[in-house]
């Protein structure tokens, strides 16, 4: 037993565990989104994570990662490493290539699976599973290429530590393109405005959800160190911590002070908005300036909210407004905040400079290769349901099945129940 | 790298992973409440957990922590370290200051998601929320410093491994006080003793809780070690295990043969009640006393919720039951079984004392300091939910929401679904 | 601070966690079973997984431990470590015997709650109760004494890392036995088929259950190297990924085009029984073969589910196809692609004899030794629910309780929500 032996060992399971818990989050979206969407839909969003994460694990294997980590060419994407093969020398992490793999998958699959809210209840089964093929081998890849592979952005200095530009505004802008590509839930937006279809179906589930995000954060953000023995990772912890805290607490009172409740979709989203916000910079701001960037995370997710709805853009479960506008203002905050070249800190107009260029290079490359991709998958599949399948519901049109079989049953055994009591003549009930 | 950087980190990476269990437990703490109440008030329920993780986060930082673990004034309360400034020198732990305030921060929450539960359905939810700073700012974090943070009782020897009195009794008879105080919802007591009100909603949603709890108590007891080279690590897991089968065991067979039904919410409870009863002496007791310890724990679980009904007093999921009762029965637990200083060992009284009067002094103080602080916040808001929000149900009277809307919908499905398979020729369904 | 301290201490936190990890898949066993059974079954369903993991622990630790790793006599079965007592120098593991008791716990109550899958909705909980003490005190420990406790499978060179044949196929067995016996559910076979009573009851509520398996088993596999520092815990999590994936993605894409839908309940069960597929091999094959493991444990588990519904054998929640089909698959598959000795990679037929001899002792175990069982309980308590029960549910005969209470008021919630919306005046909801 060596030093370097144990070095790597701890630096393998603290990585191992932190991809768990990210893969945990696929649960997380999943009954995130089908506690916010319709009963009817509730099945087919869950079956879209699942694909998300079966058929894009595969592709992220097969193709995605030798473009994102493969020997750079041109600064613009990688050229080795499909199927983990070829020619990986070039990259130095403590772990073995696997290990790093499996982490880079985990953060893969979280991608395309924001972009799911966005497109709930009215996207084509057919069509979803196409676009998971381009966003899993080919849009992330390539713009977290740029970033995070040894890409333009990366020789530029841009600083994402794990992704709020990459992940989150990538993802959100993609979401974005789609929902507005294929158009509101028929009945979303009346004459009178917006509709309480867009009530979420079940709170609880969606609450689920959002533990276990918040739990999964922790691999994610502080994870993304690769390494136990970097300093940086009670740091990144307490941090990450408090901006969730911030936003979600920032949603609370504001919704309770301004409308006289604590409006808990809004409290929820602005938890998450919180720890989108604080992605980029965990491991660069300080604590005061992450409280501050789960605070107006918090807020720009609800003013996010009302610029969709004002444009009549559906996004059911509310992707944009989560990751991308969080995930903007979180990678522009590093530029202001960050203790080592933020604005705020003394470091000039340089480092900011260069988050804005970066995150306006990644949105607008995920934007608009999802609505160019959509456009083409259109020339095979409609993207849109049709509006039979989508009154019937997605899950008995695309998976003959609905979230709950003996609903009536369930009913009927209320009386069963009372029944019982009055038979039952025991007095400790 | 060294021997020294190796090892904070794998202490670092342990106490982080500890921290992110336990911040699970809150999820828990949601989704066991929200699935013991009614319907109608389980969106609030699980508001006022978002409540205690985001307000109750950003107190602990800002004064909490400071007040729990300061440089030491007369043994009664810290009094640096606020907002993580100050000389914090004094304070000798294995890890980085941020990474034990997340640990501890953890904890903080826990207790107040204690008090969520005495009280919900008919809590007034701005007086919550006063409460919550009063909790997380002051009742805990004075009493805590009394036991962990270098106060009186630490200077006596009292012995509370990861919180069966500082957390779960403190909490238990803060709820206490809450519930007696807010007086139990309309209904719950009749002349004919305890009505159906009381049934829980959703008993599945009640286990994901309380799978999520178990988990979780694996990084609260091993945890609190704050380092990963403890050698008691195996043994404080083992003993939450065998502690936690006792408990739920001897509740399913004690109510299987007495009523002949096992019943489901002992069984969760009294799982819970084994957790709660082996928190103080998890690193202290042996594997035959940790079964005994959460065998009487889960007995003394029921016993205390019949004491409760008896009384009147209203305590919806069992706050008092699961956690005063068991919590206290587990640091006395510590005087009989410990193997260094138990009286059952061969230790004298002497123990058995300390751990007495520690015990009588944090309940006391956590009841009295709850009873004072809500009769000064009725001063500003009631504390009670007018009837009409109670029969309305908290979930649209303080957050314009319900659980689950599309209800109808759900049961209207059943038909599309009957008339789609009605239609289907497929063979094979 | 030593190296050994170190590398101990690693290794102990890892080993932690990953029992931790493991215990919560029983949280998604309860979870992933309830909400495939009808309504009124679902808290029987997880009160009898709270039965194996209270009752199971208990008895695991009085006599099964022993049995499995007590010192070796005649191969046959271990005699010491009863209450982990006794002589036990001849296990050397990295860990303390404490700690390696916690994770061998969390795999024996992972056994019996595959078989109390198969037998919901009908078994007597009484008779359940009993079959509990029997598979883990008797039944998995002499079977995994075998392959894994110094028995004679393990003399052979039999290679079953983290279980396909010892937890899985036997697990598996043993429920095609008991879902024999006890028959199938009233009215599940018609003249005309199966009929529509196997309908998931809450899907949504099945995925939570599957997310916390999937992510449990990291720990399954990889925690079982029982060391940190074990080079292989990369490759092991990687290929546990890439089978989920592919088994998950076969599933979705075949019903998908032979169907024309993609079939949930497929899905889920497909990704799980990639998991159990690798869960043999994970350590000694390579990536592709783990794609291809898991794509064949995918198809399988769907034809084993048909051979059952055309032999009328009722599996509620598809126990023998996920875990034996998929298991017996698995543990064969090593022998074929284990780059050490598989067949297909120039190892000859050695190792293939020997897995294919453990497989058929260790299923016939467990389907013997759970059919002479559960006869044998049938002597004491029926082993089969009256008819008067099955209709009822078991929730209420056997717990006295539903699954939900207030049913009705959910529904006449959205009255009052109706109601509260037509007086709310607010312009912004």
């Amino acid at each position: 037993m060596t030093l370097e032996t144990l070095s790597t060992g701890i630096d393998t399971v603290w990585v191992v565990l932190s991809a768990a818990m990210i893969l945990l989050m696929e649960g997380g979206f999943a009954l995130l989104e089908a506690g916010f969407v319709r009963y009817k839909n509730s099945v087919n969003i869950i079956m879209k994570v699942f694909a998300d994460i079966t058929i894009g694990t595969l592709l992220f294997y097969a193709i995605g990662f030798g473009l994102m980590y493969g020997s750079d060419v041109g600064g613009f994407a990688g050229v080795t490493g499909f199927f983990l093969n070829g020619d990986l020398s070039h990259l130095d992490v403590p772990v073995s290539l696997e290990t790093f793999w499996l982490f880079q998958a985990a953060f893969t699959i979280a991608v395309i699976s924001i972009v799911s809210g966005a497109v709930a209840e009215r996207i084509n089964f057919r069509a979803y599973l196409l676009y998971i093929i381009l966003m899993t081998a080919i849009i992330y890849p390539i713009g977290g290429h740029w970033a995070w592979g040894g890409g333009w952005l990366s020789q530029l200095g841009m600083q994402d530590f794990a992704g709020s530009a990459v992940i989150h505004a990538l993802g959100g802008f993609s979401a974005l393109a789609a929902a507005i590509i294929i158009g509101p839930r028929k009945g979303k937006y009346t004459p009178l405005g917006v509709s309480a279809i867009a009530l979420p179906s079940n709170l609880p589930l969606a609450s689920v959800g959002a533990f276990l995000l918040w739990f999964g954060w922790f691999g994610f953000n502080a994870g993304s160190t690769l390494s136990a023995t970097d300093v940086r990772i009670g740091h990144i912890a307490i941090v990450t911590m408090l901006s969730a805290a911030s936003g979600g607490a920032v949603t609370l009172l504001y919704t309770l002070f301004r409308f006289n409740r604590s409006d808990a979709p809004s409290v929820i989203n602005g938890s998450l908005a919180g720890l989108v916000g604080i992605t980029a910079g965990c491991a660069f701001v300080g604590d005061v300036a992450a409280i501050f960037i789960g605070a107006v995370s918090g807020l720009l997710m609800m003013a996010a909210t009302n610029w969709l709805d004002r444009r009549q853009i559906d996004d059911p479960v509310g992707a944009f407004p989560v990751h991308a506008a969080s995930g903007m203002w979180g990678t522009i905050a590093v530029g202001l905040f960050a203790t080592d070249g933020g604005l705020f800190m003394g470091g000039g107009w340089s480092l900011l400079g260069v988050q804005a260029l970066g995150l306006t290079a990644l949105v607008i490359w995920g934007f608009a290769m999802t609505w160019i991709g959509l456009k083409l998958i259109g020339k095979i599949v409609p993207v849109r349901s049709t509006e039979e399948e989508e009154d019937l519901g997605l899950d008995i049109s695309y998976h003959g099945v609905m979230a709950a079989h003996q609903a009536h049953e369930f009913l009927d055994g209320e009386e069963h129940m009372r029944a019982y009591q009055e038979k039952s003549s025991d007095p400790n009930r």
